[in-house]
């Protein structure tokens, strides 16, 4: 099986993701096609790679992520090929695999020296679709790439959360199509600390529950999430609009004595 | 070949569809997987059903349905296998399947009585997806599923259509991309009963065509759908727009003497 | 391989494109599916035209393409079958195929005489994906297809791009999902044309450039974009929203001496 699972702000007005799987096809014909997401927010390096980071696990061994959100396309920025346990990644080198690489799941990287032609506008189609395909099809490194220390990677600044004894501050990593905010606190191990905790948000009470439903009425619910992270919801509503939060937002929440 | 389509209400946004596929190419390689729509109504049960059941009969035998709408998902609502004359509808026992048990397409029924690892938010990924990819691969009920009468399923109320000699009163049960109006009128026996007639909605007159370019211009069109229903057209335009309806909402149209 | 590659106005928010999908397996169980796109704007036969004649390239010889923008549906509209180098085109008589006769594409056209038992409102369900489907698995024209001239296809008026000493009129083909504005001026000749030109439009000083992050702050780039036009595009954000324009409409820039 050759399996390939695509992630980019692409949209899907546009044919572009359709292209893309064209390439694909054209050089490995038996493969299996993926759209993990192409709605991440145009640019959102941030958001693209918590998204990739948190998916990554649940694709079969020999799985090729080809990740485009890539606002640099055409200018000297890198392209490179990362390997974890068991899949690839091929990514613009812009900052979009810190998550993976930050939770060691990177274990290594190579960089692409080829020039092969391409548009200068759409590198997903021109050079990440076909990389992309004949790695899927042999499952061996192509041609011209270079290994190097994963440790050089550009890098996105990633905030952490902090607690302090009146309340938490962290940050929205997602807003999912809910409306849901995926926070920057992974569930272990602030589920547990937040365990029984009053607390309130934007002038809403919110409590700690392990499922949407069990959210009580006029609520908040902080969730713990299948993300991995602890997200606020609503009762069957959206969160990001009840506050007024986006990806990228700070979200503080106090503690009620 | 294991062909798998998927109905949610996940929207195409975030990583949770992605997510799911890759679960089941993880367990049921050589699958073929459909997404029928993942653009239900965040939590409409109502209409997810409906356009589960009308989608049934153009797909192959062995087709397994995975049909996530879900708001009770980690709460104690059942899971369900439902086997129609020649696929498989796997879905939470919480009234998704109505329209197709009042349609007469439900077979047998059981329910789901394992337990497996699964995160409390996401069991479209962690439950779901794992049984029907088995499912698919294998065309023989996985372990742990015990059979029940389907008349036992948690069932919506589904309103019926009431005509009357100054009008018809029904209901909107989907709004598509265009703003037609799917309403609760099956074809047979309404197109019959409506032949001729001079009806009037929203200060619109209305006349009974056979095709959207049929509609006369400045007039809507009640149109013999494609989903088994009558539906509500405007000429290239959106008539749900023109009269402010929306899945769920009731329709009333008079005769003009 | 049997690949079919879709292009309609059906959205994804209904089970349209599912059902075709459906279909397409019950009669090619062995068919690769592509959304090559679904956004195009309802009822946009020059939009969707312009977008499935620069995609035809990107696919592998064999493809069958299934177009459907098809306000007719249900009326005496034909349905045609065009025949590239290398791949096949289904496609209502409406227009949709003017492009790629324009640029040479079209090798042989075919029209269908048959009349097979169909919705009225949905032909590509019940007509346009059975067809495809046998034609993806045989690689054979279907019964009940008749030659004829390409030149006799319904065509679309195409407005050409108009340049003198002051600036340029052209035409919005496209807006994509960045907002970036697709102009009817093909890259071969009009960037050699524009090279080194001081141009302005809408208030914005606007500048050629090879991508999207070499655009000047503060000004627009006209870009060597990957559909093989030039198009306007805003630093990170979108060159439709600050001109206010959309497809179709005439887009107008002058020369700054």
């Amino acid at each position: 099986m050759s399996l390939i699972a695509l992630l980019t702000d692409f949209g899907i007005e546009d044919p572009y993701v359709g292209q893309m799987k064209g390439v694909v096809y054209s050089r490995c014909p038996g493969a299996d096609i993926v759209d993990l997401t192409h709605g991440v927010q145009a640019f959102n390096i941030h958001q693209g790679g918590f998204l990739l980071a948190c998916s990554l696990d649940f694709f079969p061994p020999g799985t090729v992520f080809i990740a485009v959100i890539d606002p640099g396309v055409g200018s000297d920025r890198g392209i490179v090929l990362a390997e974890t346990r068991t899949c690839w990644i091929l990514a613009p080198d812009n900052g979009l695999l810190s998550q993976a690489l930050d939770a060691g799941l990177l274990k290594t990287c190579r960089r692409f020296l080829g020039n092969p032609p391409s548009s200068t506008t759409f590198h997903g189609r021109d050079i990440f679709a076909p990389l992309g395909a004949d790695l899927a099809e042999k499952q061996k490194v192509p041609a011209d790439f270079e290994a190097f220390d994963p440790q050089e990677l550009v890098r996105l600044y990633l905030p952490e959360p902090a607690a302090c004894s009146t309340g938490v501050k962290c940050v929205v990593l997602h807003r999912d199509h809910y409306g849901n905010l995926v926070l920057n606190l992974d569930i272990d191990p602030w589920a547990g600390r937040l365990q029984g905790a009053r607390m309130r948000i934007g002038g809403y009470e919110m409590v700690l529950v392990a499922y949407y439903a069990a959210i009580p009425e006029g609520c908040l619910g902080l969730v713990t999430g299948s993300q991995g992270k602890l997200e606020i919801a609503a009762r069957e509503y959206s969160a990001a609009r009840l506050l007024g939060l986006a990806p990228g937002d700070e979200a503080l929440f106090s503690f009620m004595d």
